[in-house]
């Protein structure tokens, strides 16, 4: 059996996501996709609008054969991190090639564009340091080196998020497991970051989110932009927990874990460098909401994603010596869920895995998985009954894989 | 001019009070009654239902003349720490003599007790640690190894609250200022932790807090426990920051701070001891509100009260280096508020007081007041709306002395 791997966070799963899955599957010719899905919280430093399991279920129901998670430690990273724990965990459970979307679609414009870098690394480098050291942004100072290089026509826009992210899958797999076969498809229509609709069936996973969460809103309007079992998951969920979690939820929270700090104590925290903790400081002691402390605190120096993937660390109170723990790659695989082909394709597997296979967490290394356990605790705490808090801390111990038929 | 001083929390001020602050007068004829009072957070460890500004108007309303804080740092402690810092601040600005209530309500059976005691030492303490190593509390072992030593018929009885306190106070007077003058008066009717009223005047604090958290219950049934000016300031306070302050308004904050913690950072948490952080973190996951908390928590071993001030450390984040700092004794005297009398007071003792006088929080050494500035901001989190909260943390910054004319 041939397995493709795709790279996920279906926040929520909708068209665009079924058109990438069917595209992948028709490409790569494979007999199954793996998905390789964030948990709880995403990698732009945000919480899942529902829990991983509600996210599995919505995958396995359009299609996806098997869903593992992405650990905290990778799915919270800027791209590098994200990539490297992502295609790993990929190859680990035993994918020959993996596919993902990119604004530049065309596969050899990826292996050229990462050629040209690797042969210039000296100078591409050190180019990206003079620019952020002019102030300018991370991934703005990555792009204008990149285009300081004289590339050929065929090289992808390093400005474009789905192409740097692209980027560095292809260096991930370069590094980590180079026989693992890449493609890539060209993303439709909507933009990763648009916050309105475009196009009469695929919306970006943002405007579905922002309607969601918009109480105003008709449901009918976003109902054609997502498959009819992710509207009824969606449902489910709210019905069951009591709403969708959302940064505002944890606002109290995180206002307080900041209030209540000490600087030293906040630059204990991943991420947190160059004295910026007293800037977050002050403006989350003026702050009204999450909102508005994101607007204090943001810069030209620091993007939007950074500043709150720093917000999420200190929300999990995540530190520096807790994450470089995990920072050799991933330890264990995490099989959230399959159906009758994923549970067949595992069974080919099972003997020759290489990392360790969680199906239940009372089972797993406790120090390994220790940041998915108490990041999990604390997305619970987004929900407004404590009934609905312990539902869900309850499903993290007891949830067995879901499988479906 | 002649001071006499009180130590006070007036959580919140009712007749009792009243009773104690004319005999106060009448016993000691000063002309002036200077109050040390906790600020925003109490010996129990727990929040005060209003704010040390509102609490200051109740006393300087009834007839107290000046008002200074207990800091964090002594108000929030064991009675021997409590004691510590109250009688040496009501020395260092100058009162003559003291005055406390007990249920001995005589002065010299106190004077009997704490030399007994002190002559007695190496047995005594001795003796205590044999009760707490039996599984006794701290409280109860005090009490009967103080019953093993042979006194007069003149002892107070130590297992009675007020009684202990008062017996700190002398051991604190004894130590820190041998000319203070002491006096006492015997407690009126209800006892300290009585949560039913069973006088028709003079009711206990808990029990009118209780009825004041209770909104089933008519207002005017605690009205005659409180004079009339407490009651304007309770209802303005609720009018203006939307309702009063109590643990179960942190225990969100709380238990995420728990949840988010490692073990070993909540060891770092003044008086978390003996490995008793493993179960603060199982109580606080399992648990639906601040009560349950502490009821699961709640062993033979530890008092309610010793629990609710590690709870309290843990949400203010006061950490064992942190509270060191200050165990030399006060470093400052805050004013909060006085009258006329008051005032003429202060003139003439400005120049000759030993530790800095602070009127204006923004001329304080940061340093000092630290903890009294932290554990404010947390104590405003406690409050429903963003807007009161704001307002309650610029108060803070920005109130002068209340002086009431």
């Amino acid at each position: 059996m041939k397995a493709t791997g795709v790279v996920v966070e279906y926040n929520p799963f909708h068209n665009g996501h079924l058109h990438h899955l069917n595209e992948t599957k028709r490409k790569s010719g494979a007999d199954l996709v793996i998905a390789c899905m964030s948990g709880h919280f995403l990698q732009r430093g945000e919480p899942a609008l529902a829990s991983k399991w509600a996210r599995t279920k919505m995958a396995l129901s359009a299609g996806v054969d098997m869903v593992i998670e992405l650990p905290y430690s990778f799915a919270t990273q800027h791209a590098e991190t994200f990539a490297k724990g992502s295609i790993t965990l990929l190859h680990e459970i035993g994918c020959e090639s993996f596919c993902f979307g990119s604004e530049d679609g065309e596969i050899d414009s990826f292996e050229d564009t990462v050629k040209l870098i690797h042969d210039n690394e000296h100078t591409y480098n050190s180019s990206i340091k003079h620019y952020v050291n002019e102030g300018l942004s991370y991934p703005a100072a990555l792009s204008k080196a990149f285009n300081d290089l004289e590339g050929n026509n065929n090289m992808i826009d390093l400005s474009k998020p789905n192409n740097i992210l692209g980027y560095h899958y292809m260096e991930a797999r370069n590094e980590a497991a180079p026989n693992l076969k890449a493609f890539t498809i060209t993303r439709e229509s909507a933009g990763y970051h648009d916050e309105h609709f475009s196009s009469p069936s695929i919306a970006s996973a943002t405007s579905i989110r922002k309607n969601l969460f918009d109480p105003d809103q008709e449901e009918s309007v976003i109902n054609r932009y997502m498959p009819v079992t992710t509207l009824n998951i969606l449902d489910e969920y709210r019905k069951e927990f009591g709403g969708y979690h959302r940064w505002e939820s944890y606002w109290s929270l995180l206002q307080y874990k900041i209030i209540s700090s000490s600087p030293s104590q906040l630059k204990e925290i991943y991420e947190i460098e160059e004295g910026i903790e007293n800037r977050i400081i002050e403006c989350a002691k003026g702050a009204f909401s999450f909102e508005d402390f994101m607007s204090r605190l943001k810069t030209k120096r620091y993007t939007w994603t950074r500043l709150q993937r720093m917000a999420l660390h200190i929300l999990t109170n995540t530190t520096k010596e807790g994450m470089n723990k995990t920072a050799a790659g991933p330890a264990y695989i995490r099989l959230l869920g399959m159906n009758q082909i994923g549970q067949e394709f595992l069974n080919t597997r099972k003997k020759s895995l290489n990392l360790p296979l969680i199906s239940k967490l009372s089972s797993a290394n406790r120090e390994d998985i220790f940041l998915d356990i108490k990041s999990s605790e604390i997305y619970s705490l987004g929900l407004s009954s404590s009934e609905s808090r312990k539902k869900l801390l309850r499903q993290e111990w007891s949830q067995p894989p879901i499988i479906i038929r």
